[in-house]
């Protein structure tokens, strides 16, 4: 069998996106795909070749400092949200340089974060959250001791789009001569285009860092994650001497890295502009209110009221109810604590999707006999 | 100014690969190219959605163990080199719980090594070569105490393409109870399609795992990595929980990544099969000995006999040389120890390409009035 026509079969096996309402990842934007294409042979492991697309990284990264408050922040594009965060632990252990190292992050921290632990040999201590799940201020205070090289704040968790208050823990964070990192993986590219943004990114002095993932809200192609510190020094302390390719030191976590990332997430950035990517968030946040209307008319809850394009509906049978509706090829997640059902609201998502994955989850709820 | 034409001025900076003798990727063979596009939007970071995806992931991993000679080899395909080094290394540590661990590299290992070593917490002890620039296996052996969870060989070394000695490794490492750990990131697509292969990969018993990168020979789209490892228990060792994903359990470093090199790569090897990847590694070590002979013409000897699409040839001027034929628009890379030019032959170099360098060359050495 050709081999096309066999590569074809696996991919109708893959859930498409217009039935997916659990992911932080979306159908890349065409112009995404266009730039994507054209850079498809891109190595940015090797700047001195291919010199046009690493200043094209550079441009991006000034662009995504630029909405992030930080025109002269620097960093690079990574392959996604777990790289950004360990290499943003990893400049702030190697710039501490403090024996048995710890960090402080929030109970809602992504699952990476326990990569990070396992492999920088850090200590990870998991601070509690308030009754609308942000990070408690004080539980993270009295976590800090003299070991503890940086804090985390979590911009758009995971779980809830919650946003941890950033401005407590960055005043903070000046407080205890301890880094903060910013994990906004999603909400980086959230934030700044709504209405009433919170200060969560380099406005506020003590943040050191930013994980900000265009091939999540920035609808780039995977991978293009980002990476932003706030000065130089950060970066140094990630560099490793390379001797036979073009340039002499490198700062990324992978060597050869595709160029691709940076190319569409540029592309997407600049082809919307600012007041494009304020009608993508604008519409994906007014759907997120219609979906939870519809929801709630069947009876659900929701856990907080949704901060960003991220809802959770309470329901003691969470897992049923998304083993069910995978059956029926439609992907929410379920959430553990408190259990629910997890939907992001992503620019893939139309009213047409919302109303026939509403009914499916009406049809799910009477099949499997429960309330929610 | 349109977007797509902006990023094509930048673009235009790069170099083409029909200049670049200095690396070791390649333009993408045709068939890759149309893999990926049809897999573009794919996300491995979540194998329930794009559940055919993984399969075809699952499918390119037991074609590799194939190649190297253990079809129950289980592992995936990595963003690079660089993440297959760091979490095998990763796992020797997590399986040996050892305190002060420490992995014995060869002096020719890549740089990789150095953010392993930085990242882990591990020490990187670096062996002795002998005169071929095979690790020197007493210097290994002096260098094993009770703290090594693993020693490392190299198969087709960055500088200078050669292979250690992995048979002895493999005895040692039995002998002493340690993992092994094989990077055959540029030569696991080499060797088994020689005509005559050394002994490198799981047929040794000794091996543990193997670094294995389609985005090199194998002519994939990047980020098409590869890590294999002889048994479950190496991954297992790499587990985190994944809570809100239709997962439970992640072994790769990163969360979000591509399904682009996993289609690509499965394209090129199914697609041009055992005989076809011959052709194409015969046709690349041919121009090598072309290459060789070009370069002698002009004076140059080269460092070692070349093993594969790997050539040095020895100067004092390596730099100055370089830097010449990077004004001009020719990538070659320098090394240092012996000072040499290095060229990598790989699939996209023609006879035409060999024949316009080596002039370029020749004209170099005399506009700096150098021998070499």
């Amino acid at each position: 069998m050709d081999v096309l026509k066999e590569l074809e079969e696996f991919r109708k096996k893959d859930i498409p996106y217009t039935r997916v309402l659990g992911s932080m990842c979306t159908t890349p934007h065409p112009i995404a795909i266009r730039a994507h294409e054209m850079f498809i042979e891109t190595n940015l492991g090797d700047p001195g070749i291919f010199r046009g697309t690493f200043e094209l990284e550079r441009k991006l990264v000034r662009l995504l400092g630029e909405i992030l408050h930080n025109p002269n922040a620097c960093g690079y594009v990574t392959s996604g949200g777990t790289e950004g965060n360990i290499q943003a632990i990893r400049a702030f252990r190697n710039l501490k340089g403090i024996d048995r190292p710890n960090v402080i992050v929030p109970k809602s921290a992504h699952f990476s974060f326990d990569k990070v632990g396992d492999l920088l040999g850090v200590e990870v201590r998991k601070a509690e959250l308030d009754e609308e799940f942000k990070v408690d201020v004080s539980s993270v205070e009295s976590m800090i001791d003299d070991r503890t090289v940086g804090i985390v704040g979590i911009a758009g968790t995971t779980e809830l789009g919650q946003v941890d208050p950033i401005k407590e823990l960055s005043k903070m964070a000046i407080d205890n001569d301890v880094f903060l990192h910013v994990d906004a993986a999603f909400g980086g590219l959230v934030i700044p285009f709504m209405d009433e943004p919170m200060d969560f990114d380099f406005k506020l002095r003590g943040v050191s860092s930013i994980t900000v993932d265009p091939h999540k809200m920035g609808m780039a192609t995977i991978p293009a994650g980002g990476l932003l510190f706030r000065e130089e020094k950060f970066l140094k302390a990630l560099e490793v001497r390379t001797p036979y390719i073009t340039t002499k030191y490198q700062w990324t976590l992978t060597g050869t890295r595709p160029g691709t990332g940076v190319a569409s997430a540029y592309a997407v950035l600049r082809h919307l502009g600012f007041e494009g990517m304020r009608k993508v968030v604008r519409r994906c946040l007014k759907l997120t209110e219609v979906v939870k209307e519809e929801m709630e008319s069947l009876g659900f809850e929701t856990v907080i009221e949704p901060v960003m394009n991220v809802v959770c509906f309470k329901t003691e049978h969470a897992y049923e109810i998304r083993e069910e509706l995978m059956r029926r090829r439609w992907v929410v997640s379920a959430i553990e604590n408190p259990k629910a059902i997890r939907l992001v609201i992503m620019p893939h998502v139309t009213e047409d999707i919302v109303r026939e994955f509403v009914s499916e989850v009406r049809d799910v709820m009477s099949k499997l006999s429960v309330e929610p």
